[in-house]
């Protein structure tokens, strides 16, 4: 079988419709020809089914390949993908994103392709803006989205991305009889008395006992304590008693990411979930869907990390992170504030 | 017992050497006084042995507190650590870093102190020049340096932090008999004879196969390979076989950590490791300390991590490294290129 290198394709015979096409689902079947992506036509030339010709004179796989990575941006990515995703049995087409991939024993034709799969190299950074209209394309017609990295050493992971809607069962607190008083000792709040320490720890388990008596509570804690009119809280620096706004501004100063990690809480909290801050993980918090009594926390189901709509993903980080998630059991969504409400991206490693 | 607060230190009678020194080895004996820090003193009024006084008034806990927190910077962090740290039946004293802890069973006078303890709040940027003095001073006079990082929550994380010099077992691969060709194709080099890859590929665990025929190389791998003399390899844009130093700016342009990369791998290689992408972990190299045949790889032992002399270490990322080295059962090593050598540094998660 022969086909003609042609810019960014391979064109072949109305023989390749019969014995590429219709057995192994190669290409795409044009009125008298089979019209092959370069990736598809190397895999096909390391296979042995087809020779490549250019300028009348049929090309070695080391002259297609290079030649190949000339023509198309991330060429060797993506046959590095490609092939992996045919020697692991699937159908693969081209696509929206770079590749659509059929169901294990669906093929075009029979089934429809069940993912979209988006490939990136390691050392791109991946803006979230770029990532986010391949989800919404695969949301859009109900495909999965995969994303697939390719590491300096060309070793794969895949990622399934999806937005989420996580909800959890821990009712909003109520204002206790009482307003509770606290103080901003630098970059914490402290709870004085006991009876007040134990209704927030007790009721939606703010803060952390420093003591039997006394609880701190962190900046994001204290702001929705404060904007929900259950404390007031003293800033040791001024003697004054910030209102949210006030409070705000100065929580903005001693952390940076204030506005946008408190936006998230706030909405996780209204939602019934319980974030708890997830330094230990490397990210803005840990987060309960399933604490309903101190005596028994349960394990805590995801690691948000809030990031900004320009956020641009460092993709070793975002492994990293993803793969410590998994390995305590727990997912990892990144928290994104829209216009109106919050989003949650769920990525996952993923077996194909 | 009372105590009077006087600047940033409270001084208590000669009754208090005896009742709170010799008991607890709380503070320091003078001439006819004991000389407690404002972390000891606020301990102590927590437990209802001292009473503090400031201009003949009796200080509450609170009152005391708020006082001691204007007047020692991060006293709210340091108490913190304190008191966890005499609360696991440890003697603190204050020390060159922030604590100086004796080791269980030992108490000042009777053992040299075990552990120098330095707080740091997870808020704030560590930098590798604040902490290699720590290091340096601990190893001189050999106690283990201890890093305790409060998160905003108060949460306490502890790590210890020393030099070390990782050594493996597999030697520096030579030349095979001819010169191996290879070919730069935008971000990795391909090596295209089946011997040759094989050759490679057996010697130490170069590239990673592209299929049974091909092998593909990293940017590290290529230049070390270039620099031992064992291929040369053509840059697919200009037709050149650049040298080593041509290569480097090359591949520097495609990854800006490059040349720091390069000398920590190579010295590495030197030592009888094998560094391979440690991308999945979210690190520069995994490294494997025993890898000596190929059908049987062992896990590996590290994660490696380049940083310059002037890294600053964003603690919840350095957190996140840490935690997930130890899931996977390997430690984190931080290598810095210093003058005359690597240095590595592991930073692991203990349990007082």
């Amino acid at each position: 079988m022969i086909g003609k290198l042609m810019q960014d394709r391979v064109l072949s015979g109305k023989k390749a419709v019969n014995e590429l096409y219709r057995t192994g689902y190669y290409g795409r079947p044009k009125e008298d020809s089979l019209e092959l992506t370069l990736v598809e036509a190397a895999y096909l030339l390391y296979k042995n089914k087809l020779d490549i010709e250019l300028d009348n004179r049929i090309l070695e796989f080391e002259e297609f390949f290079t030649e190949a990575a000339k023509r198309q941006q991330y060429f060797e990515l993506k046959y590095i993908v490609y092939k992996d995703l045919r020697e692991r049995g699937f159908y693969v087409q081209s696509g929206v994103t770079d590749f659509r991939v059929y169901p294990r024993g669906g093929h075009p034709g029979k089934a429809p392709a069940k993912s979209f799969v988006y490939v990136r190299s390691e050392r791109i950074p991946m803006p979230l803006t770029d990532l986010l209209p391949s989800v919404n394309a695969a949301e859009n017609v109900r495909k999965q989205m995969i994303l697939a990295i390719v590491d300096e050493e060309s070793d794969l992971t895949y990622y399934e991305v999806k937005k989420v809607n996580p909800k959890g069962k821990t009712d909003v607190i109520r204002p206790a009889g009482d307003l509770i008083r606290s103080t901003l000792l630098k970059d914490r709040v402290l709870v004085w008395q006991a009876a007040h320490a134990q209704y927030l720890h007790r009721n939606g388990f703010y803060g952390k006992p420093l003591d039997d008596e006394r609880l701190q509570l962190s900046l994001v804690e204290s702001a929705y304590l404060l904007n929900l009119g259950l404390i007031r809280i003293q800033n040791s620096d001024t003697g004054n008693d910030p209102g949210i706004d006030e409070f705000s501004l100065l929580a903005s100063s001693i952390e940076p990411d204030f506005l946008r990690k408190y936006r998230a809480y706030a909405d996780m909290r209204n939602g019934g979930l319980v974030p708890k801050t997830g330094f230990k993980f490397g990210t803005h918090f840990r987060v309960y869907a399933d604490a309903v009594s101190l005596e028994k926390i349960p394990h805590s189901e995801y690691l948000v990390h809030t990031v900004a709509v320009d956020h641009v993903f460092m993709l070793p980080v975002m492994s990293r992170a993803v793969r410590l998630a998994n390995s305590v059991r727990k997912r990892m969504l990144y928290a994104i504030g829209e216009r109106d409400g919050m989003m949650y991206l769920d990525i996952g490693r993923i077996k194909m």
